[in-house]
């Protein structure tokens, strides 16, 4: 159970690898904010317990949920890559991980939604608050060439990506019951948004090549917009139609969002956290409305319900990582915690001692 | 059960990445291949359900099934890599999935071999549908040194073969009720094959070097060879014979074939799946066809048919493979599919966009 | 069971690839120590069973424990990694797992020690014997360049703790009936020791920049300490604590050891066995004394004779592993297998055959 959380996790590491001269930090980071995120989340579990109609869980169970909902934070670290200081990753790990219970606790008491369910809002809550942290950091110089990928970084990055991959449907189905039938949605989904990112990807280049950012963040798609639905759905067509959505909708996001929509709110987004989590998580939870309706459609009144609750809880998680991310990001760029100077942006030389001085790196 | 499976593939995807400048495709296209190979291969499984005398399976083991096909398609990938277009490669899975499924269908239908048997013909089948196809390919130009490899790519192989090693056990094991058995043996075959690796590379190269194509390929040859017998195997020092005798019909193999055998019939086996995959495989048919003579030696008639029929597998599956894949390396040349030039043969920048120019890649 | 301890010892082979010129080696030396390794620990298990008091076990129990008792074969080569040949490491694996099988022998024959808490002994046997070994050898030469580290081997070999990281908590809880508590403990004991790891290294060096090497040990000392005494804890804060006073200890060791004993003693310690697995050990040692301490304080007779148990025990693996570890680098550095000159020490051109002359590697 545990090992393919960890697994999960540790996909992550790799998949943030991408950046030139970013490898150590983006690597050692991510260690440290998943250990710190754990233990924030077991303390928050613990102290939760005092609220009443709350009820002691086993250790596995806990480990296992403190690590599904470090997935935000890791997947908002995304947005700030290579702009923030540990310090401040630190503070944002701590404060992420309040809001995020927050929200599930919110979830759980007022609209009486399963703990499992409120869990896969997880993307969405980290992809929002990563850009509405963002948002509050300066830019990047724009003849930087320091936040350019090299081939070998892009392989180490695609390393990340295959094991992230690999270990979606363990994901999705860890705290189901039925874990055979949302594995077996899942990698459908999976399967087929992987097939549609090569596709697009030779499609929309000149010449019809393949671009490996393309891959990257539509290859996972799938298995993001599957999420909220895994369980439910009962034809794999429909997660492979879902998959194939998800692939073609970040494709598109990849291309519109950094020319039309980046420049006008000011964000900027190293590692395009909002096209690869945030627009697939929204369309899962377009979807699973729909397939609501589907299912419900002889029972309004009960549909009513089941339609409003989901609809709550999409604009509650929203609404709580954009406020909530806002102000970390305000909070984060305070004189107080030694901001980085926009010229030392995307730098392993700023926090790692180096033996020598790397050249060819 | 199934991550297991993953991370097989996950493997061979690094195996295969020892070519200089073809780091991006082996990796990439790996990838979709394997999810196109899945979706085929459970669509042909849901399409031979309108056969007679198939029944319904659970979705588990429907997925596992498909991935252990995959292996074949994997495997042939290995011969003709670097000089198809994933056009190319997207038909071979194609073609090559349907004939797998037929030959397995003929020796559950008219040899009655059980599915978890004739499942073990994939390596043998996947190596030699490879060399048929790559026969029909044009050899590269003799002065080329794209098809060398580097330390660095022959490392990040190195960690693909590790990976291998490592789940070769499950591999081998998944599909039986008695994994124990399976795993002990397989272990077993596999560190003998290791260990005779390193003395024949070292016995075989001036001052007693070691040369890591030998290692890449020796390692594995125990695995592949004990497969077939897994679990008929009662002392763990037959496995342990097997293992070494697998591990120097592979590097004999590796010095004699590209010499002798490979201009004769006109090949180029770019990563040397004959001697890989193929020799083992023939290897392990033939051990189980002893280890059969001496167990039923006493009971003639029954002995002779078991043989016969485990005779007729084996010839049934290298038949199937050589037709078909003969077939499909005409079909794959054909000006249709915008075939690449040998010039252009093992280069990544023929599909990849890359962010700049590459030069100490 | 067994996937899990493939890994770990898969985590070792790029734990060990921080050398610069060395990486083929470190991968290639380990795969063959750890095959031979689990070949020799069975084979001496086998031979056991003759002596009075044996029960045969089952086949997988036999394979995991022997995987567990390479550890300590893999922890040694750390210290005297890049000044052995193939031949010389080949015949350490053997000796040194009949030593340690024999420690554990007397551990269980007259101390009546559990198998399982023997094991936990692994980390300590296998540092000293590695540093008793690595006194016999020369030390490198002082002007040379060749066992620093590069960026990207330090990438990988952070890449292999990770995974040593992700599968401690397995690690330490295989042999055990009540799994969950000790990857809870181990959990958290990696935790701290992480968080703490990074803090010292920001804290001790100048501008507050990180160092790789600090991490990387001070990450898994947790883990280590933690082992004796994974089952018996019964708050997770304690073993919190125990991390942290890991990580200091482990600190400390890696500027002290190097600068003050090392010379006194001539031991020269390649990778830092000494502070990464030594120490945390000792310190988990006396932490399961103190607990033993606090929990039976009451009774007064028992208490001694766990405490002399344990003490003895200690002292038992520690005079072991010295005395056969000084044996064992005695006899390597005879004239017969051919000893490395100084010069030549972390070269891996001296025992791989290169493809071409890798300048840029």
């Amino acid at each position: 159970f545990q090992d393919v959380n960890h697994m999960v996790i540790f996909g992550f590491g790799f998949f943030l690898t991408f950046l030139k001269r970013y490898g150590f930090s983006s690597t050692g980071f991510n260690l440290l904010i998943i250990v710190l995120g754990v233990q924030c989340s077991v303390v928050i579990e613990e102290l939760l317990l005092f609220l009443p109609g709350s009820k002691r869980e086993d250790d596995m169970k806990r480990i296992t949920k403190a690590t599904l909902s470090l997935t935000a934070v890791v997947i908002s670290t995304g947005a700030v890559l290579g702009k923030t200081n540990p310090v401040q990753l630190s503070l944002m790990t701590v404060v992420e991980m309040v809001a995020f219970h927050m929200s599930r606790w919110m979830h759980n008491t007022f609209l009486k939604i399963s703990d499992n369910a409120s869990m896969m809002h997880v993307h969405l809550f980290g992809a929002y608050f990563g850009l509405a942290a963002s948002s509050r950091f300066s830019e990047p110089l724009p003849g930087s060439e320091k936040n350019a990928s090299t081939p070998k970084s892009d392989l180490l990055s695609m390393l990340g990506t295959v094991f992230l991959w690999v270990f979606w449907p363990s994901f999705n189905s860890v705290l189901l019951r039925d874990k055979s039938k949302a594995i077996y949605n899942t990698y459908f989904a999976l399967a087929v948004s992987t097939v549609t990112a090569f596709m697009l990807s030779a499609l929309t280049t000149k010449d019809g090549k393949f671009k490996m950012t393309h891959i990257h963040s539509a290859v996972l798609a799938g298995g993001v917009a599957v999420g909220y639905a895994a369980c439910s759905i009962k034809y794999p067509w429909i997660a492979m139609i879902l998959g194939l959505l998800a692939s073609v909708i970040t494709t598109l996001g990849s291309y519109c969002l950094p020319r039309c929509l980046n420049p006008v709110l000011k964000i900027h987004d190293t590692s395009g956290v909002h096209f690869t989590f945030g627009l697939p998580s929204m369309l899962g939870a377009l979807a699973q409305v729909v397939l609501l309706v589907i299912e419900n459609w002889t029972d309004i009144p009960r549909l009513r319900d089941l339609v409003a609750i989901h609809i709550w809880a999409f604009f509650l998680t929203m609404d709580v990582a954009l406020i909530t991310g806002f102000i970390t990001g305000f909070i984060l760029n305070l004189k107080l915690f030694k901001t980085i100077p926009v010229s030392k942006y995307f730098e392993d030389q700023f926090y790692w001692e180096f033996p020598h001085l790397a050249v060819g790196f």
